[in-house]
């Protein structure tokens, strides 16, 4: 048992701090600027960050697949993904974000050599963007076998039909294609989970239109933003089905698993930097004759949020250990507890540094407001607490129960 | 004792209810369309309803002053303001929102015969809007003598300077004046709380500027909006103390009483509102083969909910009650309980609600997110927590320690 | 609506008060001591004590029904039964402990008149105890349905076996017979809830065997107790049914709501002591230079405590109202809530009252583990929290799923 | 970073599981009959037991220092730790209870050559036992600087007063020593943390009175027991000091250390009990028609007990991880924030454990009662929550605030 930090990851961290500090953070306020004036343009700076980020070998560092990408495993990518939690533009500059991230993965695992030199190239070559097409606003989709989408196959063409919403990232001026999830067994014959598939769709498709782009807790977030997409009669080639039709479900395991690493460790990433924001201020600012840091209860809040940011980290650290080692089914209930843990407590941090900011904690003159709209979307997104608690129960119960239930 | 509204706060209350089901309800899109055609703008359509509401006899109902408004005790009003709770125009149809009714009743109590003319009575037929300046961005405003903006008297001349936030209501074109608060006694030499002023100062006075709108949790709240106001050189004639030099914070525990109980109430309508909304997504969306009302733990977040909720709304009518019996001052204790019950339980209620929504919950497909944008501020305006909390224990803490502390 | 107690209701208060003042505090010690020497016996102090309070009016005062006892009202006898929560002796003094209310209760309301005469008139005299049998061991009670002991009709005799536990009363020197519920109708014929019956059981009848007394969070809780016991073909007659064969769940449908009432109001007496020992302490030691009233989070404790005091306070007594005038059927769902809130409120302010007491907290040396162990068992007992939360749930979806499910 | 335990952790793990599969629970029954006959005495199979632990080398396994006991680093006996929380009789079995452990830690680290041959040798070898003397009823021992007992330099003796209480293992048959803490410099001279002396006490010294044994909540831990003493005129040599006089704190903070680490992993080991006895019985008992375990919330509190556990757990290895690295005052913060969390987590599953339970979880017929009041006195003794949540506060203000406050 060992709690420090791999060499290469520690090497990784220093460099990437460095990289923040010295590139990121001096022009961090164009990047704001930039959107401020054209909501849904590419700042000129990101671009420029992601250059120099690639020649600094801070690229691809999410992808454990040493011959696409940095080769980190995912208990050595985690602190990194942390790091880049604490500012909502980090995970693009290094080509890290969601959910590209997840996209990458499979085509690195299901794809064609021809999806892979079409799409996968220019993905990993920061050239353009994807989104992901799930979650529909007509179902409980935290019930995933709801979902009514579908991607039906006439001769040698897929016909897509169905609405979609929350397809984050389809508001990128880059975002070229989107990986869409619907219903391919309309028959119902196969087992409730080898229905669906998953398809590759570019995005200029005729009959794929986006109908508009969701506030999130009053924010956009531009320029990627979250769309309401409808599907109507839209036909691709078989082709681009992800690993063949009615294997949907199996891909989406496969996808899911690292994607939490990364969004459990940024939400940790987030409530380090609310932590840091919430002591300084609470030292710099005085009332009743004390600075706001030794005054009533603050203390305890500042006390528990630590111990809450130090036990959820070292739970998402097993969890990414336990996925290199045992893979994602192993890791199962490890990857749900972290899912409903890290959010949970970035929440609660990220909520008390707001309080101590008082009415500049709930403006945007601090990124709190943001970074707890980011947290809490993660309560539902890739399953929503209430299925993840499920989960882990199911598994721990399966101890004392033999058959499944 | 007895838990029965009274017969007039019953008719009220049968009225509020049919008036918005009947005019409200039918044009509440109308209302969303013109704000977002212009936000700042006042909808044509709000001042039909005041009309109709004044018509009705719906009108300045949180005044307890029969001589200048509906003449309910403040536990008759309550029901009422709850009800205003449930859609965020509502008060202003009632002629009951903040700050109005605040500056309403300063005036009421303190305003001299020509203030009461002047600005007064203009408010009362809801022809004018105001705006209250206290909270200052360059000190913790937790603790209110910390404020640093000035209100000095030149000759029969106020000069005023200093810099405003949270100036809630200023955006709206209707606002004609703020109440301005800022220390008058610079030399330090009178009591703490005797040493600032409310002063009454037109928004078209020179050297008053809005330097810009805030957004609260992403929300701009148009057209009231929470405006950042600079006060350079201001000059009004002493005339427009309110109360008289350094009464400030005086008047200002006077004014805050009544508003506690209508915020906290407001809050409790927002519970309410997003319990229903909660209740009737549970009931008509389906998952794993069942309603999610009776899936897992969603039973037990629908009876915590409606626990909360039920003893907020009795701890908030009694603190009404005691201010109707004892006034402000002999409240204190229970005017801070409810300021930290009530939107506690509002926040934890339309969490859960939107926790039952999905990503429609984060949306702006329903109010929760604006519900919970408004009673998170709650918890920071007139008074953080941390502060009520404290005034709570020391009373308490005065039962056994015979001397002050 | 009103918030002050009936002058009635305060009348009574006021003397219940000064008798504990007088009468009770002074012997407290002498009590103590007779049951450390005889832990199975009636203190004589005890006799004293009863006999001063039937001669001081305050005898029966927690029954509604004035041919038979007090006439108070539920709502009028709440506070007076939160008094009697602050020491574990006080109920007994007034006549009012649990478990013989209810059985007094039962048998007002459905006992023939040789029940009442031979029973009921002895009972509310003083003169002698019961105790409840429902609570098996062998299986789960919080679905009374599940109940396995049988009370079966075999001519003119019921025969009666099964085991019971928790038949809290069973060892006090005075106890004579119980109120045992059981299957009657076997055959499974009748509806779920018409198969049970109550029945009057001497505590001599042949067959009848205390097994031995439970301790309950380490208490015996003298002289009273918990027992567990075990019925072996016990026969009485026909004659000892309450109310008839297979009406067992409607009596005590009928026999639960004034309990729960009573039980929750106690829990809040003790919260009430509780925190008042709590604040004692609090301003009389001293750590780092403080008394611990100020220090760190602990005014924060206090104005918690306060609060939520408050609350459970003003929903109990709400639930007391409703059951005055709408009985309690329609009481359902607040009985379940302040079932839910007043143990669990009170748990949270005697725990943190020992963790300010630090060791002393723990030991008998203060009433608080004694308390601790009283409020934890009422989240069992009478209903574990699951089962009332499910109950509030349930009323509360039934405003939006017009059919039963 | 490696979150497997160690090969040798692992193989002590798997002998101390299969010696208590074996060796203990067949014959736990007779543990508890034989104190249940004579509760101060030793059990005769507890000997036994020792000289089959001894034999199977699972001896002193505690002790880091391989020429006294095992030589395992902390983090390697934490999980061995944990396996003695399961029964509280296993730690004596061990050779690992507290508060010998410590006794014995001081005086390998702090004894001289005498000291270690007449009192360290026999409790190596589970001869005789030993208590711990600091807590004092008089005054708030979560500062303890406020101790008031003295021990004072006469000549060649030091004269030993005052009262102390907690004093666990007092009660013990094999007790013959305590170390004691009072003050030495009673001029008030040295600095706050100098003054204070430990001091070896044969318990057979005249003046050492064991006033009586302490319930703590209601369990009087037999044979062990926690005492009252007082201390009149005891007399013993110099060469009884630990260390030095004035040192008492510095042993005191080297004591503590490993002692907390230790009490917190027996505490999980109770949680995870605690879950496996809720889980046991969630499966085989029914309401309403279904598993409990499959009831509304419970699958959450089951799913919550796990991530609570194992976030405590990881965090209380990587504090013992850090004591090992970088000794106990490197570890400050961890090992504050372990005392907080791992007694809070055993709390929290012990009660949801208890509640599943109903009433038997409040008897003595499951160890949970027990197993909840040792966690509960674990959130006072060895420093109170509210003073570790002050320590943690502070190093992480520290990384903010240059100088200390």
């Amino acid at each position: 048992m060992d709690f420090a930090y791999s060499p290469r990851c520690q090497d990784y961290l220093a460099r990437l701090r460095q990289f923040v500090k010295a590139e990121v953070e001096p022009r961090e306020a164009d990047y704001h600027a930039a959107l401020k004036a054209a909501p849904w343009q590419q700042p000129a700076v990101m671009e420029e960050w992601k250059a120099k980020a690639r020649a600094a070998g801070l690229w691809n560092i999410f992808l454990p697949e040493a011959e696409w990408g940095a080769g980190l495993s995912n208990l050595e990518y985690a602190p990194l993904a942390e790091e880049t939690g604490r500012h909502p533009m980090l995970p693009e500059i290094f080509n890290c974000n969601a959910p590209d991230t997840g996209n990458m993965e499979v085509l690195v695992k299901y794809g064609t050599q021809e999806q892979q030199e079409r799409w996968l190239k220019p993905m990993l070559a920061g050239e353009i963007r994807s989104a992901f097409c799930m979650t529909e606003p007509g179902v409980a989709s935290s019930d995933a076998t709801n979902m009514e989408a579908t991607a039906v196959v006439e001769g040698d063409e897929i016909v897509i039909n169905g609405r979609k919403w929350w397809s984050s990232g389809i508001g990128h001026p880059n975002c070229r294609f989107v990986i869409f999830m619907g219903l391919t067994d309309t028959s119902g014959e196969a087992p409730k989970h080898q229905r669906h598939s998953m398809v590759l769709v570019p995005l200029d498709t005729p009959g794929v239109h986006i109908e508009r782009m969701l506030a999130s807790f009053g924010k956009l977030d531009e320029p990627f933003g979250h769309g309401e997409v409808t599907f109507t009669n839209v036909r691709v080639p078989v082709a681009n089905f992800i690993a063949g039709p009615g294997r949907g479900f199996e891909v989406a395991q496969g996808r899911l698993g690292p994607g939490r690493i990364h969004h459990c460790m940024r939400a940790l990433g987030a409530a380090e930097r609310a932590l840091e924001l919430l002591c300084q201020r609470a030292v710099s600012r005085t009332a009743f004759g004390k600075p706001l840091a030794l005054l009533g209860g603050n203390p305890d809040v500042i006390a528990n949020a630590r111990m809450d940011i130090e036990q959820a980290r070292l739970l998402t650290l097993k969890a990414a250990w336990m996925m290199d080692k045992v893979g994602s089914k192993g890791a199962m209930s490890e990857i749900s507890q972290i899912k409903v843990v890290a959010p949970k407590t970035a929440l609660s941090v990220i909520d008390a540094a707001i309080q101590i900011h008082g009415g500049a904690g709930m403006s945007d003159d601090t990124p709190l407001s943001a970074l707890f709209a980011y947290c809490r979307a993660m309560r539902i997104f890739d399953g929503p607490d209430e299925v993840h608690r499920r989960v882990i129960a199911k598994i721990e119960l399966g101890k004392y129960l033999p058959k499944s239930h």
